[in-house]
């Protein structure tokens, strides 16, 4: 079984936080997620004040055989055009990172292509996967190496300083892998985890439903075990993505999921260990229907509402912002204390000593 | 009747803004309200690009003549010290302000105390509204110089630089007023506008409901003149804040919505003109139960989901950074044609020729 060591949130940290949130100038818990995130945080790093200005997106980019089936909505060749394109600034979440300093970590962990390109790191599993119509995606070696992958990315952002780090994806393809990995993981048949989308038609549409279901017929991966379900009908992304979750939450450090491929990551590492969940904070309620089954699964909600599907680590950026909101709130507002108008000051401030307050 | 001339969007820049949209690299509307806001934007200013740079929160205190009725779960002297709080630094949305490059337009609309505070504008109409379980809040004539402010505050923002601002306020008993307003507005009796809130126990709770039913029968305030609804059961600083979302459209200025209180004060606005809200952003879903009632019928939604109940307009800055992450897609985001790769530049990267991808 593939196991890291995570340790549970400092309890120390977590009260004290709720501490200082309760003595700030406000009604109790009237600045909502700003003040839980802020506790989380406080378990995650055992500080009570946790900047969050050095900030990764981590994004791993695979093909997956599947995507030969016609099932997806944009050739093949455009996982390696966008991977080449996230590091000359141009993608969704290039942008988004740019405008809010975050670096971004490509990373080739199986794109159906040999290339060298500056700022994209060679970890290449394989030349995508396999179709899982045909045979399971991966071995379970393959797929435990590809995990690997995901782990040292986090340990990387760890050891170079970063803050938080968000977890995204490039790879034409991946809603059919991550509503078949979502389907046996919840037991659900996958006309509940697949999107109709913009991209594909009703044809389309039933194929991917289809073939879903007889693949998790066929192979019967272990809902128990993501490891076997990842490999068999997962992808080389899926897997380094959970890889990237286990070892944010083994190197105490926050992690943001991002959209549906990325929640379906992070239900793999939660169902690997719970304690994961702990250390994961969800950014924009993705428009893919799967999205909310896994948020639910693990019990979290996300910040941000804005009716995305991009993928790619997009909503990662914004949410990092939200979170630098929750700990600006924590370290800089007043306490009741600091935020009491005494009766010097005011006598002060009246030019004439009315004051009808009830002070 | 009170009434600015206030434009319809530019048609043209929004169709441009949409083409433009749909010429980037990501499937159809998969960055949601990023695209919609970046649209809306290009309606309300005429222009493609938006910088989001010179934000400012308008912040309208007064004090409530309700609040001696003990609906409130703060004293009424808490309005002063946390207006003053405003400009030390101190409250939720200056610490908000200041993290987020955002100023502060304090002004003082109706505190029932004299004083005088450097950075606190002294507009005071009267020393609190009367109380409305006696008496009418105010006299039209009141209103309509509360409303005033707000419009003049919206123009001195426009005149300043300001490229988006966001309405928000300090006024205890403000969430009776605003759900009275709202209940008016709305046709619907106080017990589905009145929160339980954190801050208030069952006695408390159905004094506030009865008070406010109490008042609407008794002096009729006229559902379709929001001026009249706002001076018998309102507030000076509702007032305010629907000057200050009449202002923000009649000069194209994009204003972002803060709570409850603010969005009550919005469809105060739109109902004196629905091309407000062509103007509006809501910022995050108040867990203040009628605010979703006030967003439903505006036909907005808001685009953060935070859980929060503080006002003072401590979701505007955060709404700011998501408006300035939409106009950075809209403004840095590579085109299909510029994001495609070519045959060239492949075969630059492609160390042996080998490229399975479908191009």
């Amino acid at each position: 079984m593939y196991k890291l060591t995570i340790s549970p949130p400092d309890a120390r940290a977590v009260e004290l936080a709720k501490a200082r949130q309760d003595s700030l100038a406000k009604p109790p818990h009237s600045l909502g997620k700003l003040e839980d995130i802020s506790v989380k945080l406080a378990g995650i790093t055992g500080e009570l004040y946790n900047p969050m200005e050095k900030r990764r997106v981590l994004i791993f980019a695979a093909d997956n055989g599947i995507a030969h089936e016609g099932v997806a909505s944009a050739p093949q060749s455009v996982t390696l055009s966008q991977t080449i394109n996230f590091t000359r600034g141009l993608t969704g979440v290039a942008v988004l990172a740019k405008h809010f300093h975050t670096e971004l970590d490509v990373m080739d962990v199986g794109i159906d292509a040999d290339f060298t390109q500056p700022g994209v790191r060679d970890f290449k599993i394989a030349h995508g996967t396999k179709n899982f119509a045909h045979e399971p995606a991966m071995t379970r070696d393959e797929c435990e190496r590809a995990m690997d992958i995901g782990v040292e990315a986090a340990r990387r952002a760890r050891r170079e300083g970063m803050q938080v780090i968000g977890v995204g994806e490039m790879g034409i393809g991946n809603t059919s892998t991550s509503s078949a990995v979502l389907s046996t993981l919840l037991g659900l048949p996958a006309k509940e985890t697949v999107s109709r989308g913009a991209g594909i038609n009703d044809e389309s549409y039933r194929r991917k439903v289809a073939l879903i279901d007889d693949a998790i017929a066929r192979y019967a991966p272990d809902p128990a075990d993501p490891v076997d379900v990842i490999a068999k009908v997962g992808g080389f992304d899926i897997a380094a993505m959970c890889g990237a979750f286990l070892g944010a939450a083994s190197e105490q450090l926050p992690v943001v999921i991002d959209g549906f491929i990325s929640a379906v990551a992070g239900l793999c590492a939660y169902r690997i260990d719970p304690l994961c969940a702990d250390y994961m904070f969800p950014s924009h309620a993705s428009r893919e229907r799967g999205y909310m089954l896994a948020m639910d699964a693990m019990g979290l909600k996300p910040m941000l509402n804005l009716d995305m599907r991009l993928g790619e680590g997009s909503g990662c950026p914004i949410a990092f912002e939200v979170m630098a909101a929750a700990e600006s709130v924590i370290a800089h507002m007043a306490t009741f204390e600091e935020a009491a108008i005494n009766d010097d000051y005011l006598a002060e401030i009246r030019p004439n000593k009315r004051f009808q307050g009830e002070a």
